[in-house]
């Protein structure tokens, strides 16, 4: 079993530090992540210009690889051949916040484990729902156990072709946690405003900012589950269409 | 009507000069494009930098505005009031080559019509499917009358929330495309290869290299739809959620 830990915060950050030392505990592990953080980028292929890849350690001492790619990147780079052994699952994570909702085509998180799925690899991203006030380190051994839990049900029974799971683990201790709920992508609430300021030459620039999204906490959401203190994975999948709305297209006056 | 074009080739492109000339007819329109080519850079929010517009012009004379956004943040710098005219719709393009199958969360042409999904406004994506091997300027006329009659349906019957149109025509004249049908998101078959070269100091780079994708054929799908000579117009939803995989997931132990 070789697993690819990779993440978009890049490869300095304390939750992909955590996720790797889970992930040795069910098999080999290769660190393949972003030199910096891609968070909100989406889904990225890199083929306008070259990739670099380098070799740094991770803080508890172990081997890591670094791109200047995306998160998506990692994936395809190793599923292209970059390490010397295949890889057999993709796990991403683990974000400091949550990925919920329309956040799954933003999140660098998420969309590396979309890249696993289109490359025919079982993909897990993993993100944290911190509380926005939280201040200092924050501790990411709880979503790491969770995340070891989920790769261990994946082994045992394997993934379906082009689906991938979103999991988010509430910020709780182990025995806070009230279980695990399979839930349908809920509805993200944006507070984006628009900035406008005076550089200091007079030009203006303009910045996206407000406060940070909310959700509509409904049951059977994402959402939903986090509220009560569950963990939430959902089921990812590649065809976006729109299947209910066939049918209306083809009554239209074309 | 206010119709905001945008696209992810830039500014400057031909796709996007013919897709603006032609929304003219039907309303109001703004041009906000990227500065540069945002080729499969993904669904992007840009909130880490500020983001700076500058006024253009269109090769044939008309005023546009240029970001050094994503494709998705020009969509979301206008639903944020960028511009002092509220936005009605969207369209993305015209990309000059087909976005089937899983490009669509790459796609920084049908990123931002998901964007304008998300901000509750009709996205349009519209991308040509021109030959590999052609050489030269690309005709978009006849892609460009397309985009004209699917914003005409659009505005006759109202798209639901949530779902925006990914159309592709086939590089073909009016009266050889064969009409329009309604696919459901087809299969990819990339060929990306990793390309491994040493720089001029003898160090790696790589590049995501290979020949250009294809895809599967099939009946009822966009790639089997273009290959007979038809538009595909393929409606993608924001709910990405496996449904039919919750009952499955529910049944494994955990």
């Amino acid at each position: 079993m070789h697993i690819l830990v990779t993440n978009d915060d890049g490869v300095t950050a304390p939750g992909l530090l955590a996720l790797a030392g889970e992930m040795r505990s069910l098999g080999q592990v290769t660190v393949l992540a972003p030199d910096r953080n891609w968070s909100a980028s989406g889904h990225v292929k890199t083929m306008h210009r070259p990739l670099r890849v380098k070799e740094t350690l991770l803080a508890d001492g172990s081997p890591a690889l670094a791109t200047d790619g995306a998160p998506s990147d990692c994936v395809a780079l190793a599923a292209l051949g970059l390490l010397s052994q295949k890889i057999d699952l993709v796990v991403s994570g683990i974000n400091p916040n949550a990925n919920l909702g329309h956040d799954v085509t933003y999140s660098g998180t998420v969309t590396a484990a979309m890249e696993a799925a289109i490359w025919g690899l079982p993909g897990v991203a993993v993100s944290l729902d911190s509380p926005e006030a939280h201040v200092g380190a924050l501790d990411y051994a709880p979503a790491a156990r969770v995340a070891g839990r989920v790769v261990r049900a994946i082994l045992q029974n394997g993934l379906p072709r082009d689906v991938l799971l979103n999991v988010n683990v509430p910020y709780l201790q182990d025995d806070e946690i009230k279980g695990i709920v399979f839930t349908r992508q809920g509805l993200r609430v944006y507070r984006d405003t628009l900035v406008v300021r005076a550089d200091p030459r007079g030009a203006p620039y303009y910045w996206i900012g407000g406060e940070a999204p909310t959700g509509v906490r409904e049951d059977g959401t994402d959402f939903g589950a986090l509220a009560e203190g569950y963990v939430s994975i959902t089921p990812v999948q590649l065809d976006l269409t729109a299947h209910a709305w066939l049918e209306e297209l083809r009554g239209w006056q074309w």
